[in-house]
């Protein structure tokens, strides 16, 4: 997508950190934190394309479409991009209402608040269910 | 801060990423993200004792207390732990309002939405004054 002379150059600079920027997904109705992941350019390239969130697994060594064994899929609304050129934040629909493979709305779903360890993020789905 | 028995277990692991792990900071508020940045074990223990966001700069290899230069300091409200034990959210008070030394609110100021890219995020103070 080209922009105009006025806008801000948007481009995440991918070899700074060895290829891969860590990527936001917050909920675009509610602004709950919902993952980090990574992104290479293939990934972003994907995501850019299709409007829904791609990411490099660090774990696996693939391309990863998000949703793509859950069916809960992140579409893409906007896209930001950090001061320095590498991170990246999505604003999504998530599908199912849930990111987390635990079966919980937010990965981010254990805090530290005040002295005490506690769950802050509902459990949406039983996983053994959604990955058979 | 010990937790009982009943408590989710709250432990970043520093070793799995070569000693640093990605940390969010979310404005407690608005629940807008300000910036990422990156912790070692040292930022992490000290951001627990003084209740104010360490972190590690990676263009300076040492350790930053954010706002030491500008004034705008992070009162950390709660930290939330990603599924895995590699990503931390901070959950903060910007003081100053501010978190990007562009002096924009957030460090993601830049947004591309339906083919066309803008400013997302207010300037709030002028990096000149602020950083002599």
């Amino acid at each position: 997508m080209p922009s105009s002379g006025l806008s801000p150059d948007f481009q995440p600079d991918f070899a700074k950190s060895g290829g891969l920027v860590p990527v936001i997904a917050q909920c675009s109705r509610t602004l709950e934190v919902l993952m980090l992941a990574y992104m290479n350019q293939e990934a972003y390239d994907l995501t850019c394309s299709t409007g829904e969130a791609h990411y490099w697994s660090r774990s696996r060594a693939s391309l990863w479409r998000k949703g793509e064994r859950s069916g809960h899929v992140q579409k893409v609304l906007a896209m930001r991009l950090d001061c320095d050129n590498d991170t990246l934040l999505l604003l999504v629909d998530q599908a199912g209402g849930a990111a987390c493979h635990t079966g919980r709305r937010s990965c981010f779903y254990r805090e530290r608040k005040g002295g005490a360890v506690g769950f802050c993020s509902p459990l949406i789905f039983d996983p053994q269910e959604v990955y058979r």
